[in-house]
């Protein structure tokens, strides 16, 4: 099961980081953004050309020392076509370094949309008998809002491909307690998320005791997430929110059970690095920016190690 | 305003239908596909292809008789970079014939992501300080678990660029009750979720007095629906769920007032209508599909009119 090629990397690690792979167009060395810009001027190819290129460095200054990394779609859509391109070369290109890859989609919709959500990013799409991979994606992110018959295919998917998900369930942005902190029958709204994500996970359970089937769970909320990890005994956190977003070591270590039961997100932390003074100042050749960004890694495990 | 378009476009039809434009390849006729599959194999690549033509002659044979389309996006994501293009490719057709087009995209993400869906979608993406506009939309669906912070790039976004949004209030599904009829302090979520979309689109309601963020209310929950008339009184709705998901005109009538205040939403039942016995009689040609589209078009249009 795809959740236990995971925990078993984070164990070879010994690091349960994900870098967040959101790359933007201000993070990326002028040496790089030039040659892109000479070759098909000023456009989206460019400008996604560009951002594969700094992403292929990242992943191959990181490989080695995390187990996963989590591409943000929304990135690369703002591109267009052409950053759809790279998102999926990027996808590729993680996995052949030997990467869990995590794609931050965040889909939702009713069952038979949802099905087509599925076959491009978790199954196959068939055409005339023959089937298709869509993007080489380990697990995907769903936003729970419609209910269980719109996260239902992804499930059936999840069994027949070996793959998994991540619903969210708390998130880390300041405004979400407005709908996700409601008290409904005596319960917060996300604790009714996180009893149907145990549920959905209850038969895809691994040899850890974790489900593929995972929630998101800002680590900007220690409390609540404190009470998440009790509820959902079988459930794998994806935790946002470290660094940028203020979440510490110290607030996000109660996801955890003895050492495992969270993969932790960094992407500005990490992959724009070079763009910190602290790291700037060892790494200030333009061409360093993956060094930092494995620096900032090594920090990150540091800092995580000593409340894990 | 985009809303004030719509509510014209709605009147000069006489007709508040939005067509779907879900393709499958099962709905596109052999004529069409065989030549996309002869000249590219059998890839992706010629699915996309095939759905192109099969919308384009859609949209050919009803955008005299409609006001608007909504194109949903993962029946393209499921071909990949190729489904991409014929979806962009699709929405700018729609939109030469003269259609508003509602992208059915149901994005959401925290501020600094939900910025690059917007751009996606939206507004505009920033390269070197050029700006190069996205998918063409007028409006896109929304989902709001994530609240206002999520939600607010886009409605910045609606304000620059003369933009609208459908953000999900009660969806159509079968088990849409499940998170969405919670009741929270005495009232159902999908109350409290009304209550935000009646505030982001205050500050931008048309002539008609409708804003540009509308909510999403299925044609399958009747008192619901009438409810959520009642406390949403500025907030246009965009209704799924009439015809092949069990929705009638008599569930959905409570959505309107004085003959405006809706756009009703039908897929199957309109661009697969040429494999449904009723119009197979009648257009028995496999080159007739888009014919048959018409004339269920004009059939929903008279059956609503009974009772709008």
């Amino acid at each position: 099961m795809i959740i236990d090629i995971l925990i078993e990397k984070i164990k070879e690690k010994g690091n349960p980081i994900v870098v967040g792979l959101d790359p933007r167009l201000s993070y990326v060395p002028e040496y790089i953004t030039e040659k892109y810009f000479m070759k098909y001027g000023v456009t989206k190819k460019a400008a996604a050309k560009s951002l594969y290129k700094f992403n292929k460095k990242i992943i191959d200054s990181i490989y080695d020392i995390v187990p996963a990394v989590k591409p943000q779609i929304a990135m690369y859509e703002r591109y267009g076509v052409e950053g759809i391109k790279v998102y999926e070369s990027t996808v590729e290109y993680a996995k052949m370094r030997g990467l869990v890859v995590i794609g931050d989609i965040k889909r939702s919709d009713i069952a038979s949309t949802a099905e087509a959500y599925s076959d491009a990013h978790l199954g196959c799409t068939d055409i005339r008998g023959e089937d298709f991979p869509g993007f080489d994606h380990d697990f995907i992110t769903l936003n729970p809002y419609l209910g269980s018959d719109s996260i239902t295919p992804f499930l059936k998917d999840c069994k027949i491909y070996e793959k998994g998900v991540f619903v969210l369930a708390k998130t880390s942005n300041p405004n979400s307690g407005e709908l996700q902190d409601l008290i409904c029958d005596g319960r917060p709204l996300y604790e009714h998320v996180a009893g149907l994500i145990e549920k959905w996970g209850s038969d895809m359970i691994g040899k850890y005791g974790y489900s593929c089937v995972g929630a998101v769970v800002g680590a900007t909320h220690k409390e609540q997430a404190a009470r998440l990890r009790e509820i959902m005994p079988h459930t794998f956190f994806l935790v946002p929110g470290y660094g940028a977003q203020g979440g510490t070591a110290e607030d996000l270590a109660v996801c955890f059970r003895d050492g495992i039961g969270a993969v932790v997100n960094s992407s500005r932390g990490i992959i724009a690095a070079h763009m910190k003074d602290k790291y700037n100042v060892c790494f200030n050749d333009e061409k360093d920016f993956a060094m930092a960004a494995r620096q900032a890694c090594l920090d990150m495990k540091n800092d995580l190690r000593r409340c894990i």
